[in-house]
């Protein structure tokens, strides 16, 4: 009658739908200030000022027609060309709006990419801990997700791991830095180390091999900058979005930049305006392309999660977890106080505290607690750690 | 390096494309106004006044992060209650919010239920003519496009032909009406018999065939209302889209409803969003959802549409076309004055006028008029298809 794997892509719980709904069960029994929800990754910092002020002045300059009419599938030219010149001042470097190729958000922007390298089962690496959806996109645009192990102590690359895993079927190599569960940063020596390692077996293979680099976390770094990956890896994609960066998750506009000296440029920007054109996309939100072209260089408040980040971090660490420092994004990633984290997590709802178990990010043995929550939220939720810790 | 299919879909030019970038070409040797632009389906009806209040509005009222944040994957459900209290009232029929799947416009909803609905090479009947882009739609999620040949007196269904192609594979029949290109309706009358042919076929092959309505027109209808499928028949999904009823294409707006009476509707339902989520769906637009809910009950616009078309018609009539006469949508598809239709449109270029050939929607001897245009611009061109005709 349907599609029996759509259909259960489309109904089997997540887990973090489950807790979602475990929480919000207990909060009409005890009240929503005695939960503590850390499993969403919603940011929580105001959506800024100036893009309601962008909204506003479009609405009230624009043509009617031309904010809201059909753009080119690639974007506005116009939008296009105010981002490239924002990304080529920003990292000294000479991106046109030729490169650039706007979605409907990071999903989009990945899920595309994909589409567009795969050829028949091509094989795309990830790092664990990552981003689950990436086996859902990866598998269903027909390549093959291989994973490599955690680097536990820092979340860096475990090197001996990775080359284990590249074949000649290796399509690309993801990197989502700063990192979705664990918070780490690639340093500039992981990244020169990978790029070495992927040339070497660029020149083996006799084929590119490409970094597919999803920043929707870019602007949430801590302690400064971090590495525009195309300087350090010529064969890189960036996957962007300004979910995070400007708090606009619910709109879903980013882009695809592939620089020109991407191997195969014309090929592979050819390819992912096919692919959108099969998944969907018609063009980016129109309205949110111009917002985004007038707030291009604005910076992004990251106060807050910097705040928390430490807070939280410190609260976990005096109450005797193990946990790699956060650089970035809003998670963090403690080790498990037992090695079966589903367990872990399962006992700490005794607390109304609610977590991840790691293994849905391909590292069990931990759990994801969000800090994209209020300040309150972790200062009250830090004795019921203390807590818990007691237990074992 | 890439996939080679999607790099050839996503660089061949389509029919529109070139004609577009001959238009612009031509414009600027001879100027704008003297290029009778009729190719592309662009809205020319400026977007409500009530649209840019009920923005300004949602800023000025609502949480920032609510306006912004994610959505629950099928919509917010209090938007979605609001267009099912709409829509339930105005056909007099019994949708909830649980009958609805916000999506990014039409292009999505329509791609989203091919691919929740195809099993394996499943066949997807269309009526000629027809939207070109339903062909790319099918084959990449993997179904079969069949279509049945135009009944070119009406642009009604030719059933006989219909029936021959029909099969056990059949999983749905897609209606668009009003129709891109040719401007008809189906009559009370042809969606009876569409529905006891599709019924009795139901029955012999003992499963489900759906009706897929496309309803980016429904608004758009000069002389009265468009039928409500579902009432005529039980398994129906509407895939609706608001860029044409408020003028809003770029924006993505848009929804799937799957009628409770749907065979199997809770695998329908659920099939759906698991292909939303492969697609690249991960809400649709949040502003535009709150939007739409305020606006669920507003009227279109169509007098431009209304008073173009009949224009349009009543010229290309005393200028010796023959042109079946449009009820909706906003296109006018004459027959073309030599079998050819391509030779045909490139012999129109000499006067500057820029049309599409029928072969495009599978109805060649036609070709596709636009009047979204300006009504001046009609108004000039009518003496050139005078001396276009005279040449034959």
């Amino acid at each position: 009658m349907v599609s029996e794997s759509m259909y259960e892509l489309g109904t089997k719980k997540s887990t973090i739908r489950t807790i979602f709904e475990f929480g919000r069960k207990r909060a009409a029994e005890v009240g929503e200030e005695n939960i503590f929800d850390f499993s969403l990754g919603n940011p929580n910092v105001p959506t800024p000022e100036f893009i309601k002020n962008a909204v506003i002045d479009i609405l009230n300059t624009m043509d009617v027609n031309a904010i809201h009419g059909y753009t080119v599938a690639p974007g506005h030219p116009m939008v296009r060309d105010a981002l490239a010149k924002s990304i080529s001042k920003r990292f000294d470097t000479n991106v046109t709006a030729n490169n650039l190729f706007l979605t409907a958000g990071a999903a989009a922007a990945i899920t595309i990419t994909f589409k567009a390298l795969n050829e028949k089962q091509d094989e795309f690496i990830a790092f664990a801990p990552f981003f689950p959806e990436y086996r859902c996109f990866v598998e269903n645009v027909g390549g093959k997700l291989v994973v490599v192990p955690p680097k536990i102590e820092d979340f860096q690359i475990d090197f001996d791991a990775f080359k284990s895993k590249i074949s000649p079927s290796t399509k690309a190599v993801i990197v989502n830095s700063p990192n979705n569960p664990s918070g780490a940063i690639y340093s500039k020596e992981t990244l020169e180390a990978l790029a070495n390692i992927l040339s070497d077996k660029e020149r083996e293979y006799g084929h590119p091999i490409y970094i597919i680099s999803d920043e929707p976390y870019r602007e949430i770094a801590f302690d400064g900058v971090v590495s525009y990956i195309p300087k350090i890896y010529k064969n890189t994609i960036v996957c962007y979005s300004y979910s995070k960066s400007f708090s606009l998750p619910g709109e879903r506009i980013g882009y695809i930049l592939i620089p020109s000296e991407v191997e195969g440029f014309e090929k592979v920007y050819g390819a992912v305006a096919g692919a959108a054109r099969v998944l969907t996309h018609v063009n980016a939100p129109s309205l949110w392309q111009y917002v985004i072209a007038r707030c291009a260089d604005k910076p992004s408040n990251i106060e807050i999660y910097r705040k928390n980040a430490k807070l939280f971090y410190d609260g976990l660490i005096d109450a005797g977890f193990k946990c790699v420092k956060p650089q970035g994004a809003f998670y963090l990633f403690p080790q498990s106080l037992e090695k079966d984290d589903y367990a872990f997590c399962e006992r700490a709802k005794k607390y109304d505290l609610l977590l991840v178990p790691g293994a849905d990010f391909g590292a069990p043995g931990h759990f994801r607690a969000t800090c994209c929550t209020k300040t309150e939220t972790i200062e009250r939720a830090l004795p019921l750690f203390k807590k818990l810790a007691a237990e074992y």
